[in-house]
C-alpha cells in the first residue's frame, strides 16, 4: 500500500481522540502518582509543577502507539511514556533558566524557575531526570531484560549524544551560518533523538520484534523526529505567543539558525511535508500490523499549531 | 570478634594502597574512554574536566570493596563504580553553580562553569547524569537483572528521596535552626544517600547475597555515610582552602547548620567515632568472608584530611 493509498484511511481528529484521551488519562493519574511524592516540600511541589497539567504528550503518545504496534506489555509502557514525558519535562525546566535561554513562559505559565527560584528548577529538573530512570526499574512485574533496554535507550536519547548534545550544540551555534546538514544533525541530537527514543522505547516493550519491523519504526522515529523541529521552526514565525503558550519569535531574535531562516517559509513547509510522506513510507514498509495511531501520530506533528 | 578486635588487625596506609591503586586505575581508564567521547566538543571537554582526574574516587572503591565482598561481577562492579562517579561529579558542577554554591574552587581548579560557562557546564552535570544510566545497561556480559537492580539503587540515591532532596533541603535550611535529627536527616539524603548507594551497588553486583549479610552491609553504609559527613562539617573548620582543594569555612560563613555548629568541634568528632565504629560493628555481625577494605575505608573516611 502507498503512502498516498494508507493516508487515505487516516483518522480523523475524532478516532485519534478516542484512542489518546485514556491513555492521556493514564499518564496524568500516573505521573501524578508518581512525581514529587515525598519528596522535601518545595522540590516535590517545583517537579509536579513542571510536569503535571501541561502539554501535548506527544512522546507518551508515541511510546504507547509503537508498543501496541509490535505487542508491547502494557505496564512496561505506561512507565515508558512517564519516562518519557519526564525527561523532556526536565529539560523544559533547564532550558528555560536564565542561563540558557532566560524564558518567563511556558505553557502558558511562569516558568519554574520564575514560580520556584533557580536553584529548586535545577534540582528539580536532576531529580526529574533521576526519577525517568526508577519508573523504568520497578521491582515486580517488567522482565529485567525489558527494563535495562530501556534505561538503555532512554540514557543514549538524553545524553551527550542525544538531547543534552543537541542542546549544546544549539548554544554554540547562535549566530553562525550552519548549513543544512549542520543544522539537521543537531535538531537530530536536540529534539530527534528523544522523539525516535520515544518509538524506540514503545518498541522495546515487546520481548522480541522482528528486525525489519524494527528499522521500520526507527525510520518512521527519525522522520517525524525531524519534521517536530521543522514544524516548530515554523510555528516560531507563523503563530502568536498565546496560541503557543510561550514566547513566539524567540529564534529570530536570538538568530538562531533554523529551517525557516535557511530554506525559507515554503521551503521548509515542503520539508515537512517530506519528512511525514517518509514516515508514513517507514510504515508501509513494514510487517507491522496496526499502524493507524502511529500514523494518526505523525499527522498531528505536521499540522500542529503550537 | 568485636570492632575492637577487628580493628587491631586493619590495614595501614601501604597495604590500602595496595588494594586501592590497581583499582583506581582501572576506574580512571574506564572514565576516560567513556567519558565525554563522541560529545560535541566543548561539551565532552566539559564533561571530562569535571570527571577526570580529580577527587579520592571514595565511591568507586566502595562498590568495588562491597563487590568483593559477596563476590561481585568485575565488569558489573566497574560499571557501578563509574556510573556512581558520574552522579557525584554531575552534583558537584550543579552545587557549583551561582544559583546554588557559587563556588569557584574545586579540587584546586576553577569549577565547571567558570572554565566552560554555566550553560555548557549545566549540559554537562545533565549529560553525566544520563551517562551513569547508560553505563550500567551495556548490550552484552552483565545480566539484564544485575543491571536493573544498578539502575534502580542509582536512581533512587540520586533523586528526590536522595541526593537532590537532600540538597533542596541544604537550600531551604540555611539561616534556619535544624535540631540533630533534621541534620542527621538532611545528610543522609544529600551526601550519605550516594555513599550508601555505592555499598549497596557494589552487594548488587552479585547475583544473590544472603539478607543478614546486605543489612549488615546497609548499616555499614548508612554508618560511614554520615560519618563523611561530620568529618567534612569538621573540615571546614579545621582545613585551610589549599589543603581541601575548595573553599574553606564556607558553610559557617554562609550560616549553614553544620554538625560542628550544632555539637561543637569536640562533639563532632566524638560523633565521627561513633559512627566508625557502628560501621565496624556491622561488618562484624555480618558473615561476609572478607570485609578488610571496607573495614580500611571506613578508617579512611574518619581520618582524611580533605
Amino acid at each position: 500500500m502507498s503512502a498516498v493509498a494508507a493516508d487515505a484511511v487516516r483518522w480523523d481528529a475524532q478516532r485519534l481522540a478516542a484512542w489518546s484521551d485514556p491513555r492521556l488519562s493514564q499518564v496524568e493519574a500516573a505521573l501524578s502518582q508518581w512525581v514529587g511524592i515525598d519528596a522535601p516540600v518545595l522540590l516535590g511541589d517545583a517537579m509536579r509543577y513542571a510536569v503535571l497539567d501541561g502539554g501535548k504528550r506527544l512522546r507518551p503518545l508515541l511510546v504507547f502507539a509503537a508498543s501496541e504496534a509490535v505487542g508491547g506489555q502494557a505496564e512496561a509502557a505506561l512507565r515508558a511514556a512517564c519516562a518519557v514525558e519526564l525527561i523532556h519535562a526536565y529539560s523544559l525546566v533547564h532550558d528555560d533558566l536564565p542561563c540558557m535561554d532566560n524564558d518567563v513562559l511556558r505553557r502558558g505559565k511562569p516558568t519554574v524557575h520564575v514560580k520556584f527560584g533557580e536553584a529548586d528548577a535545577l534540582l528539580a529538573g536532576d531529580a526529574l531526570q533521576a526519577l525517568a530512570f526508577e519508573l523504568l526499574t520497578p521491582e515486580g512485574d517488567i522482565a529485567p531484560a525489558v527494563q535495562a533496554r530501556l534505561c538503555r535507550l532512554l540514557a543514549r536519547a538524553a545524553g551527550s549524544q542525544g538531547m543534552a548534545g543537541g542542546q549544546a550544540i544549539d548554544l554554540a551555534s547562535v549566530g553562525l551560518a550552519l548549513d543544512e546538514a549542520q543544522l539537521r544533525e543537531m535538531h537530530r541530537m536536540k529534539t530527534g533523538a528523544l522523539l525516535l527514543g520515544s518509538v524506540e522505547m514503545g518498541a522495546a516493550c515487546a520481548g522480541a520484534v522482528e528486525p525489519a519491523s524494527l528499522q521500520a519504526l526507527r525510520d518512521y522515529g527519525a522522520a517525524i523526529g525531524l519534521a517536530f523541529q521543522v514544524v516548530d521552526d515554523i510555528l516560531d514565525v507563523t503563530a502568536d505567543s498565546q496560541t503557543l503558550g510561550k514566547t513566539a519569535g524567540k529564534d529570530a531574535a536570538s538568530d538562531k539558525p533554523t529551517y525557516v531562516s535557511l530554506l525559507g517559509l515554503d521551503g521548509a513547509r515542503a520539508e515537512a511535508g517530506t519528512l511525514l510522506a517518509q514516515a508514513l513510507a517507514a510504515l508501509d514498509r513494514s510487517a507491522l500490523a496496526d499502524t493507524a495511531a502511529l500514523r494518526a501520530l505523525a499527522h498531528m506533528v505536521v499540522d500542529r499549531d503550537r
